[in-house]
């Protein structure tokens, strides 16, 4: 019997669509203008969710605070402010796509989380559009 | 490894919730003040989910845009600013429920989308009535 | 020394926007497709605002539960589930337009709630439509 | 082949959390100043889904006007401006946190709801926190 | 030529409404569920307004983070997770309801805030009602 | 008698905030991570007022869709995925802050629409961060 717990967080970023591989004319043909070179950005909203039994001692799945923690300590003071192409290691090799930032995030969760718990995480690229991945 | 990216979108049209072979009166019984006979009205606000595998070439599960432009295509178009009942064939022997306009947009989409693909439908009636269909 | 409070409700409605001494092509050639003859719809979202002093004695501008059925009575229950064309005697020989239907909502709260106060009216004909009138 | 509708409730309450056989100090270490003696409180937002199949006669899953009643009875009437601790006897030797709260609901609905259907809460404590339960 | 910045922040707090010289009865007659002696609580957002000219210099009205940390400190730091009418000495002999509360953290911010700036305060009691005073 | 009319716009671009005349470590000091060289980014959410009277023959104040494309022409084609110090001219010798930007986009719009309009600008920078200006 279990349940999920979700905390929300964000962040603002700029960041780049594009193939190192490829030109420009060749990014902006298949991504269009979210290849622009100089740049563009969001704000992006999170939600993480924590799936796992209720502790009868305390009545929590997770501790939110700690969760919020995780979440500002592995995503916020990584990610906030910056640029992804730029200034996070993880993106070097890897487009900054909401999916491929979703999977980023999941993944630096994955490490800190007990494995008893099953994760997901949900990103607003914009208010239109957002991605969610649990790892499976 | 699949992950589902949403893209969002919105229709406002008139309905009507009846049987044709059931009276005024038995119809007002059942459905209310949805059954009226000049018809009411709502903006629809759609979630479409598309679920599948990361391409690794371009860091896209689909391209947002074309997703985007099939929605509009196959729901916007045929849709908005229409009077359900009376303008949507899909409707002429089909009850516009929200349930059933969720089947109806999803099958739309299905014959338009990979099979490789799964697919959702979130569709919100009201802000407080919603309906979510995935074709299970 | 003065406050003004809100409050938030909600109605569905069918609507048309022609000109009966126009014909179908020169309201389309206006209106577009909100001229549509078998009407569409809109979840309409209201916000009543109430412009007064503080009652020393309760704390209140006015007393909200009160305001919540003002609404109910000379809103909702005049225009939920309606079609506003057809059914609202006050848009006989006015086109319903989110500007005339916010008019209309004031004139009729503004005879149920003493002149002391102020009166404002927020409509939204769809999220990213709205009005405001206060009367001035 | 089945679907999920959704509806939106809600209710405003009080709430400590904190385990009896601890003191003021072991309960503040822990639940923080979610431990305040005095009470704190929440506007809970409620989602009660309900999955099962559309009826071929009406169109509907459920009717939503039965749905509303019975959150109205089994929550809304017992929960709204109440201090839970003290006047829901579910919350006398449970921890008021979103999850049991949650869970409370959906025990509460299960026992209303026909067994051939498929029942979710999610639960908002804050518009940051939230909780989604479904049974399983 | 003056513009306004605002910032969102919010508390959660228990509270009741009612007068110290009227029965429990004479209360409840008046302010309703309101009055529940056990207390009930909500979610309060809150959103600060700041009137004043864009200094040519950094192109601020003011710097939304000094905002940020005036809110932190003289709102959510006193009325967070708090119960208004015994921990908040503004509200010993003043109801708290919403316009009371509005008026308090208006009063609290004016005396921390430059005298050439205007300042207004929004502030949700429910997602359905809300008051705004702006010291007029 | 005058309403005004609203409608919603978005964009997405990366920003810096800095003074060309300042250091890196100045700009950080009063800028703070916003003055990141690299640059960060928003999804700007806009919402432009039109205030006027009713036009009697239409029940329009100004026609919803040529304010739409108003907005399109003038805001999110020259700032949609831009990045506003690089790529917007009007933010060469102009600090690109909320407050500026909403100017901005104010001046654009008032050189388009008739004189006899009033205009608002609302702009968010973040879901927590806006600011109004109407030219006053």
């Amino acid at each position: 019997m279990s349940l999920t717990v979700y905390r929300k967080a964000h962040f603002n970023a700029a960041h780049r669509l594009y193939r190192k591989d490829w030109s420009d004319e060749e990014n902006y043909a298949f991504f269009g203008k979210c290849s622009n070179p100089n740049y563009h950005g969001h704000n992006y909203e999170l939600e993480v969710g924590v799936t796992g039994e209720i502790d009868k001692n305390t009545g929590f799945v997770i501790d939110m605070n700690l969760l919020r923690d995780l979440i500002k300590e592995e995503v916020e003071d990584s990610f906030d402010h910056k640029n992804l192409n730029i200034e996070v290691p993880d993106f070097k090799e890897l487009n900054p796509t909401m999916e491929n930032i979703a999977m980023v995030i999941w993944n630096r969760l994955r490490r800190r989380i007990d494995e008893k718990y099953g994760i997901s995480v949900k990103l607003y690229e914009t208010p239109r559009n957002y991605v969610i991945y649990d790892g499976k």
